[in-house]
């Protein structure tokens, strides 16, 4: 059987975060990570554009999460059509979960990275605010849905890859039920 | 009449900010900061550590809002116990207010700023967290309604440093009638 390139990419992901975790992102070398995968440092180049890279491959998930924006019914209001687009990039996050919560550990130990994810994340909010905008929703309000709706699934992502069971999907339920809590004790405290 | 401390730092503050904002953070040197503000090299670094600390000067703040958190009444809902710690925070923001805009528009022009300016509202968020789990909340509902808050209150520190009309709490409070309806909305779709 011979081995497909994303079979590979896949290999020298696994290694990668595998060293970060153990010996630290600062600390491993593009040279070190095609080793333990088992192949030439010419090969890991070919992937990849450095070692930080293997961690900020989301342009898929980006691509997923706009087309799934388009496709929201336009009745839907702004925080359901930000779900609705995560929603569609399940099975992606899905594809990915043998590796999502290795990432999340580097990336949460290592703050230069920390803060280029939260960087990458801010950006993805403001084109998610943006394509509100474009459905017509109020530029304050789509900013707050975005961002709102982001740390919600955020956190699904989150739990659902630290917990490793139940499906991408039960856990973006559960945080959107949490958010209609959080914001309903609010109200009735305040009215 | 005497110049204090605390005007002496207002001035290579603004100063900072004008010449970051005119000609570019990366390009802008501490000694062109003290120039411009009339006063030497040495007096500079007496107030600050480097050119970036201009920027995040927010030890503050956040004792402020730690300080606003722990004097929140505890029947108070988690998102609440958040607004009441940022309207405490209210009196330091609106005595910086002359800078704020400025300071919000450098920091978004320059990507590695930007990303800082993230990563440490994203460790104000889980401090926030924290104490909310303190109060007894579930980790997982704190780290929600930490972040949505903060979500709330960074557009509402937002819309009032550029409109700089009203004062920050009618900001503050149109932000979280912004996030009510916003659920609201959302409910009602999904019911």
């Amino acid at each position: 059987m011979t081995e497909t390139g994303s079979d590979v990419r896949l290999r020298l992901r696994v290694a990668a975060l595998t060293l970060f975790d153990a010996q630290g992102f600062d600390q491993t070398t593009a040279t070190q990570i095609a080793e333990h995968a088992g192949v030439n440092r010419r090969t890991f180049f070919r992937y990849f554009a450095d070692k930080r890279d293997v961690l900020f491959e989301d342009e898929a998930l980006r691509d997923l999460l706009l087309r799934g924006m388009a496709a929201a019914p336009a009745a839907l209001p702004p925080i359901e059509a930000i779900r609705f687009a995560f929603r569609s990039a399940a099975p992606l996050l899905e594809a990915n979960g043998s590796v999502a919560g290795l990432r999340r550990k580097v990336i949460a130990a290592t703050p230069t990275l920390r803060e280029r994810a939260l960087g990458r994340a801010a950006m993805l909010a403001d084109e998610l605010a943006a394509r509100l905008g474009d459905r017509g929703v109020d530029s304050h309000l789509a900013a707050l849905a975005s961002r709102v709706g982001m740390a919600a699934c955020d956190l699904a992502v989150s739990t659902w890859s630290s917990e490793a069971t139940d499906s991408f999907e039960t856990h973006l339920d559960r945080s959107f039920s949490d958010l209609h809590d959080l914001l309903g004790h609010a109200r009735r405290a305040g009215s």
